[in-house]
């Protein structure tokens, strides 16, 4: 049994202790999770981005998401060249922990390309397609 | 420049094929790509699962949601046993193709703990409490 496995069966409400559930991430070979981040507003589904142990405890710390870039391999405090931040205003693992959802109120643009959100490839038939435009400005 | 970096200035309405996406996807060194799962009606995201090449094409055919097990290194069609599928609205990729956003009507619940969604588990100050339950029946 995992800590995972234990809280399945547990009631709502059963609390544990945030260090010790970090501790049982099921990180990948890289240390890290998958983090989604979505909108508090619009709800729209932003973005998904990686975290390791020190950006979720960052993010925690410090209230604004911070991810580990993997281009970069260092810590990503999102926004930190942009201004495009998101406030956290929630964070829950999923049932297994291999994955994090960021609830935000997000600055400007999410997606680095300036669209709103990174979501922007459609799939229609046999083709995908650019369905949003980089906001102006 | 890949196709992703050419697509990203590229104006609403740029297509390009499927196929030539697909085989341009940045798939992880065990072929997967991360997929979110968003209801459609409620805009809850639901949970997060793998899918490989066969199982996005198997999804896009089949209309309902095909992940790839990790555990069981198998496809995995959602809801083959349970009978909780996910009926696929809309399906796209991300800037850099490295997630998918499937839009979903879910049938039942999302997580294989019998709750609606698979992000049950929030960060309550140095704590993570069990915040919903599992449905009865």
């Amino acid at each position: 049994m995992t800590l995972f496995t234990d809280l399945e069966d547990s009631p709502r409400g059963t609390r544990v202790a945030l260090d010790e559930l970090l501790d049982a991430l099921p990180y990948n070979e890289q240390g890290l999770i998958a983090a989604v981040a979505q909108d508090a507003g619009s709800r729209e589904v932003l973005m998904l981005a990686w975290m390791n142990r020190t950006a979720i405890e960052t993010t925690l710390r410090e209230g604004v998401a911070c991810y580990y870039s993997r281009s970069r391999q260092t810590l990503w405090r999102k926004g930190e060249s942009s201004g495009h931040v998101q406030k956290v205003l929630d964070l829950r693992f999923d049932c297994d922990g291999d994955a994090i959802l960021l609830t935000v109120e997000q600055t400007g643009p999410a997606c680095h390309t300036n669209r709103p959100a990174c979501f922007y490839l459609q799939v229609q038939d046999q083709e995908v397609v650019v369905v949003t435009a980089p906001e102006s400005g």
